[in-house]
C-alpha cells in the first residue's frame, strides 16, 4: 500500500504556496498563486482552486492542512487575520464543504514551528521560537516540547511585540511592532529608502525604472556585492536582533528558526541579528538563531503535517 | 503542634523586605534595610543580618526562602544579576552556612508569581505573568499551571524586552528596555523631567527643596491631585501599556499581576496601560490587569512559599 498523501497548503500574506506531501514529506506538486489585494470571497476561491489543481495530479490525498496568517480556533474558525480579509470567518467548515475532503486548520506559523522541531532546524530543542519574516512576522512557539497557544490560541505573535514605542503604525493597529521594522517588507523600505538617497546607486536606477522597490531585490543586489543593499538589509538584521532580545529574555529559547521568503538574505540579515542579541541579551550568549531548514516551505510542510497527523488519528 | 514558620526574603533592587511566615500565609514579623550602593560582602552581610533580626524573636523557623533579582540555577547560584552585586554567587550555599539553616533560593519575582497564583490575583488562571515594578522591572511567568523558567531557567524577564530599540541604554547593557521606561525609578524620572519644565509646580519645589524626585513622590502627588504628577504617572502607564501589548501577543495569558512598590500608583498607572493594551493588542480585548493582592508583599510572601514547601517535601 502507497503511503497516505495530503495536500499541504501554506496561505500567506501575500502569496499562497501548496504541494501534495507524502509521508516522508517529499512534496511532489506544487501551486503557487499571488493574491495581494484579493477580497474574502476571492481569496477563498483561489484557495479552492490552488487545492483542486493539486489535487487534479493526486487524486488520492486523503485530506488538506491549512496553515492560515490568522488567530485560529480550535473549531478551525479564522478570528481574525492582519494580512489576508479573513476576519471571523468559519475557514475549516467552509473548505470541507467546497473541498469534500477533511481538511485541518492552524496557524500558518504553528504549523512551520512543527514542521521545524519535528524535522528541521529545531529539532532535539525543549524549547524554540521560529519567526516568518514575509509580508509581515509570523511566529510561533515550542514550549517544554508543545506549541504553547496561550489561553485563547493566540499566543505566539512574535511579530506584534512592541519594539518602538513611539513607532510607525503597524497594519494590526498597533504601534511600532517588530513586523514593521524587520519583516520582508521592511526590507523593500529600507532599500526604497536607500535609493531615494543615493538616486545614482542600483537600488536608485531599479526605483527610477519600477518604481517601487521590493524586499527580494534588496537582497539579491546585497548577494551580489552591492553596498548599499548590503547596508540595508543590515539594518533590518539589527532590528530583528532587537525583536530577538526580547524573545531570549522572556522565553529563552534553545533556538529561534528564522523562516519566510526574507530568509533568503542568509547571513546578511541574521549576523547583524546575532551581534545585537549577544551584545544585548541577558546572560551568557546561548540561544542559536539559524535559518530554517525548509527555507520558505516550514510552512506547507507544516500545514501538510496538520493533515498526515490528522488523518492517523 | 504548631503550625511550621519559615522567614521569607525578598531581596529587591533598593531594599530587602523579610518577615516570618507561618502555613497560613499570616506574616509575623517584618524587617526592613535599605542598601542601595552596597557592595558584594556587604549586601550578603545585610541579607544576613536581617534574617538574625527576625530569628531571634522567632527561633523555632525551619528554614529560609530567598527571592532575589538574579538569575538562579537549579542549585541556588546567582548567576547574574542586573540590580545587585551577585554575579556568580553561590547564594544559596553561602546563606546555608552563614545561618546555620536549610534555605531556598529563587528569582524574585518567580516567587512573587507563585504567591499570587496560588493565593492572589492570579488565582485559578491558566496563564498568568507578574511584573513587579520597582528600582527595575522583575518579570515571573505561568504558563499551563506552571512556573515557565525556559531552556537555562532565565525566562520571564518582562522588565527586559526591547520597547524603544533607539532608546536609552539600560542597566542590563541592553537599549531601551521596558523597565527604562515604566518601572518605580521612571516614574521618578517622569516626576523631575515634569518638576524641571515647571519648576513652581509642587514636583519643581520638592525637586529645589530635595534636588531629587522618587516615584513614591510623584505617585502620592498624583494620588493627592496634583495633575502634572497626575500626568508624569500615566505617561509611565502608557509605556506599560507597551509591554503589555507584547505580553499579551507573545503570551496569551488571562491576566497580568502589576506589583512592586510602583503598584501603588493604582488606576493612575493602570488604566493608561489598559488603554494602551485594549487600543493595540491583537484580537479581542480579554487578559486582565489588576494590582498585586499582596501589594508590595508578594515577593516576600513567595520567597516564604519557597521554604514551606522546600521544608515540607
Amino acid at each position: 500500500m502507497p503511503p497516505n498523501r495530503v495536500i499541504g497548503i501554506d496561505a500567506g500574506g501575500t502569496k499562497l504556496l501548496g504541494g501534495v506531501v507524502d509521508e516522508d514529506l517529499v512534496v511532489h506538486n506544487r501551486v503557487h498563486r499571488l493574491w495581494r489585494g484579493a477580497d474574502r470571497e476571492e481569496t477563498l476561491r483561489i484557495v479552492v482552486e490552488a487545492v483542486e489543481e493539486v489535487r487534479a495530479v493526486a487524486p488520492d490525498v486523503v485530506g488538506v492542512g491549512f496553515g492560515i496568517p490568522s488567530l485560529v480556533s480550535p473549531a478551525g474558525v479564522s478570528v481574525a487575520s492582519v494580512h489576508l480579509p479573513l476576519d471571523d470567518v468559519p475557514f475549516g467548515d467552509l473548505m470541507a464543504e467546497r473541498l469534500g475532503l477533511p481538511v485541518w486548520v492552524d496557524n500558518d506559523v504553528n504549523a512551520a514551528v512543527v514542521a521545524e522541531h519535528r524535522y528541521g532546524a529545531a529539532r532535539g530543542a525543549s524549547h524554540a521560537v521560529m519567526m516568518a519574516l514575509g509580508t509581515g512576522i509570523g511566529g510561533g512557539l515550542i514550549l517544554d516540547g508543545r506549541v504553547y497557544r496561550g489561553a485563547t490560541g493566540a499566543a505566539g505573535e512574535l511579530g506584534h511585540m512592541v519594539v518602538d514605542v513611539d513607532g510607525p503604525p503597524c497594519p494590526c493597529g498597533g504601534r511600532g511592532c517588530l513586523e514593521v521594522l524587520a519583516s520582508g517588507t521592511a526590507i523593500g523600505i529600507a532599500g526604497t529608502e536607500a535609493a531615494r538617497a543615493h538616486p545614482r546607486s542600483a537600488l536608485g536606477k531599479a526605483l527610477e525604472a519600477d518604481g517601487a522597490i521590493r524586499g527580494s531585490l534588496v537582497t539579491e543586489l546585497a548577494h551580489a556585492g552591492d553596498e548599499l543593499a548590503a547596508e540595508a538589509v543590515c539594518s533590518v538584521g539589527r532590528r530583528l536582533g532587537a525583536g530577538l532580545v526580547s524573545v531570549l529574555n522572556v522565553l529563552d529559547p534553545e533556538v529561534a528558526v528564522i523562516g519566510g521568503g526574507a530568509v533568503a538574505a542568509g547571513d546578511l540579515l541574521l549576523d547583524p541579528a546575532r551581534e545585537v542579541l549577544i551584545a544585548q541579551g541577558l546572560g551568557p550568549p546561548r540561544m542559536r538563531v539559524v535559518p530554517a531548514h525548509f527555507g520558505g516551505e516550514s510552512g506547507m510542510l507544516g500545514a501538510a503535517l496538520l493533515a498526515l497527523d490528522g488523518s492517523r488519528s
